[in-house]
């Protein structure tokens, strides 16, 4: 019987944690992993289709595999308990963010309006694929979710060459490992995946980021010279000494 | 003489068998196809440069080949009416779409401003084109075409390694089969070449589509479970035909 | 000591000559190329990510070359003054525009936002870069910049494969040849490199071009023929001498 | 303890079985499962490098995946036992051949010489991988085993961007999916995963093959027509009866 | 009826003209074409699949086109004569070359082993397919064809995307454009097709090659310089004055 | 005048040290590297087109740009001094090898028969070129030189896209850097660029090279397990002392 399908849940980061990674931006975030050791935590592929939006939250996974007749046989209504894509969506609870190894497939839609309504009722933020959705114009016009995505297509999930296999395992997105259970960072820059052990202390890094930033911005917007300003040099750190005490 | 040039026109299917098909969306139609045996009807390939737009219209053909210097010669102005981009043109009728089988090309603009302002004139509804157009900051500015394009280009549409070869001839966009006279529904999902044939069954069947989804998207959005509502569980139908009374 | 590191400056084209090219366009100066001389000047690949924006400016140029640790050790803020991403910076005039060859990559930000914040300090128009910029969402928001990218990361400059080589010579962007000094003339339909020895007659070229287009665009508009209006014929010609009259 | 990884072994189709499907070639088994309902179980990608070799056998399957610095650190030689890749090497038995998704990657040898020499040892048949192996030249001179890969590299397997990952689970090789205890056939035309499933229908389907492509072939070879002899015509088939005869 | 299928054959270039280009190579028509005025006249794409192999004949063209359920139904048996790849080889009479556009399709063996061993039958010298053959381990071993593909397959012509369009027209293989009735010159620099009305020039320039070459080949590899002896200095040629009377 | 270039010779490594790392293979270079400190010593692209051979010389580099009118025009014989692919070979000396940066085009053969045959005689040993050479059926039968390409074609090196523009430069080859007078050792695992500066200290590391592997290999050859063998475990190495004494 169908309904027997179980998937497993992911360990979610504590929301604290989370919420301390609010507004660092990806790339702080890439810039501050690189010198925690990972090089290149950038998930390069999926671009942003809900230009503006910013995003943190922990990552559901699912995988998709290629379709073979004897093993699926593609039929979108039939039995649909059975489509694994519907399974990760049942483990939405507020703030996650899908994540999905589409396997870069341009011709199917992993997710169509219906779904996404789901997945924001329940709370969730975006999604990440490593390929398309599809029912875009409605998406864009009736929901508020965060998408990053190859692109987007008329075609359901299992249309042609691909069909949902595993839920919150680990996965590749587009040659970028990805565990279920990392916290995903989202912006118009793009998708970074931090490894859950590694979050505190770039928290950490980038709330020791330079406060002088701001002066430093204003000062090579007025034309100010990027040797005397950035990074600050002494005679730069003197001048904004002299700012900081006049902006009180 | 070049006057003499005459290229076929189409034939075009019933007027109201393509209204029928307006308000579809390509999304539904691409399903609804794959089920009466059209696997992928999606032409991968040129997305969305108009954003927004949403058509529906019977297809005019262009087909590009490339240039070899025995054949063609590069000459942008030389009698014109050799050319074969502007005949296609020629056929335009209110509602046409035109799809161009440009080869991928991402250095020739297919058509440019003077071109598709022609076009508009004559009713013509928007481009499909696996390649560019040129004049693209004009023609945003000037015109209100629904455009499907790989990208723009400067050049114009000899410029570099293509020249106009055919015109209402079948065609490959970007390996998809688009047929003289296949109806376009095109929108912001993408592009979808519907058969003449089967574009009266692909109107009944999305006709029949359930009216029942506005309620389930309702509940979906309010926090309700795919279990129940989508598609419509015994328990969610129930709850469904209150609804509708409530509706009146 | 690193501060010793020189790097040329670029011999700027004229202004007056910089002036004159403005207004024609990318689509009118590549076609107008094409007649000099120059089969393909379009720079293909970096695409509008100021969309509306419009430039014409000299180039200078920075090249990227792929890292090998014995040559090139990633660390974003170890002397900045090595850095020679930095230096192209410095050269920076009024109107001048960033030409960078980044070798396509995807996952190197080639200048965040303070590198570019300075870069509008000194009064620089704009970048075209085959590969990413870093911080878009701030650039986009504090900065009013022309930027012809291939996308953008949350990486920095140096985190992946590529580093800074070399400043102001000449580079293949995307396999198209920029001197430092051409006249770069970026839009919506994208970029296009003019040599400054051709810029003069591409000027006067474009200047010649035909008063009549405003004319026959409107005719076309309203379902004008092509055959009588574009190019004009004997009869169009007589109706646009007329029209003039009108106009007075 | 890295000794206690255990890896799952493989259901292996029965010999018998194998042997019925040796001789087939991989052209007759990919177009008599296309009847059987299997549209491409080509396995493209992988190309023959030992050119010359035709093999069948069971597939014992590994998995690559992306690395990630916390999850896996490059090292080829610390504690070999938990490299992955070994393991499925483990499970060899005589006429065993190894199918590898490593990605495609072309700049990570799956296996080096002493790998290849102690699957031969144990009997394995052949690799397919959608990737490298390593030590080609020695592999070549003193191994005897088939290779169907993307190409070959001087890198070891974890050198850049990929690790072992999984053993005996159902992988894409090269978008086309295989399952361990799939039976592959390989020649020079490619590489075919067969369900196991259908392996009896497929051979019953090959056994039946026209005995007469013989005598066609040689009257095609003297000028024989296709329309007479492939198919056989009428015409052509009393001609084969009494050639029949004739050969007694 | 299927047998009423009438496809048209193409005008050849007289025998002597053909036998003219015999002996050139395919790099000195290469370059020759380039000062006659094709640019590029090399078919880039297809490589040799029958080392050793040089030849030269008239072009037969087979263009093949993106399936579609309602216009091709795969079926490799049903009615063979409405497969228009058997029609072009009707064609052949001897000397003759096929010239293929499978759209660089990599799954789709566009002949297999009966149609060729047809095809050398009727004295067909060889194969140029921008996709791949199927049988190719027979064919090597029975058949004495050249043959320029992209690939070998065990797939059959129509088991994934394409079916045969049409015969004897102009086609794009690879994007180059191919005319029925091109001369086509095949050797293991590649693949290089002749507009029949400049293959007498070609033959009278390649005639008019140096005879020197010998000779400066000769110095060359005993160390001689580049300077002196390619090309021919002063010098260079009194010594291979000289040379040429000592031969007699 | 043309015959005033003049190209800077490369400095070359110690003929001793060159000497050491013969023998070594480029598979055990690309590992031994990435233990001192270079990731990625590989320079995939270029594969081997002179099958067996395997060469070990210093690096002189010759680097492409693509073509613009105002700067190259295309002629193939037009001043032969001023071409700098001549250069690179006149600066020659027995053992080096030319490695060639082509910008990965397929439609230019960087060298021909004539030059190759030059580079031979000079003591020329190999070339490694990220795009073609042309004339490879004479090449092949003629000279005896080692060859690593991304492919062979018709086309003189100018033919098309590029042209040679520096001699002896860093150059990226397939996005790997080279510098001049690097060590090359390349076979038929592929290509490895050995910085000078550690050429001594792999050649230390390869020559203590574990002197059991013979003896693992005939064990595993023979059936023994990797466990036991790969690395040598202490029963294996008992074994070994043992064999060794036999071996006397």
């Amino acid at each position: 019987m169908s309904d027997t399908i179980e998937t497993k849940d992911i360990t979610r980061p504590p929301k604290e944690l989370v919420k301390r990674l609010e507004g660092i931006g990806s790339a702080t975030a890439a810039g501050e992993l690189k010198r925690l050791g990972i090089q290149n935590a950038y998930v390069q592929g999926p671009v942003p289709y809900s230009p503006g939006k910013s995003i943190v939250g922990p990552a559901l996974t699912l995988q998709f595999m290629p379709q073979r007749e004897d093993v699926y046989k593609a039929d979108e209504y039939a039995d649909p308990e059975k489509q694994l894509h519907r399974h990760v969506l049942y483990h939405t609870q507020p703030g996650d963010i899908v994540v999905v190894d589409a396997r870069g497939d341009m011709t199917s839609g992993c997710f169509g309006n219906m779904m996404l309504t789901f997945f924001q009722g329940r709370g969730g933020q975006g999604v990440v694929i490593n390929g398309c959705i599809r029912d875009y114009p409605i998406v864009m016009q009736d929901l508020d979710l965060g998408l990053w995505l190859r692109g987007v297509t008329p075609n359901f999930h299992t249309q042609t060459n691909i069909y949902p296999y595993a839920v919150n395992v680990p996965i590749s997105c587009n040659e970028t490992l990805v565990l279920p259970g990392d916290i995903i960072i989202a912006d118009d820059d793009g998708v970074v995946a931090v490894p859950a052990t590694l979050a505190g202390e770039l928290a950490d890094a980038a709330s020791t980021h330079a406060e002088w930033e701001e002066f430093s911005r204003d000062k090579l917007l007025a034309g100010g010279h990027l040797r005397k300003y950035y990074p600050l040099s002494e005679e730069g750190r003197a001048e904004y000494e002299e700012w900081k005490k006049q902006q009180g």
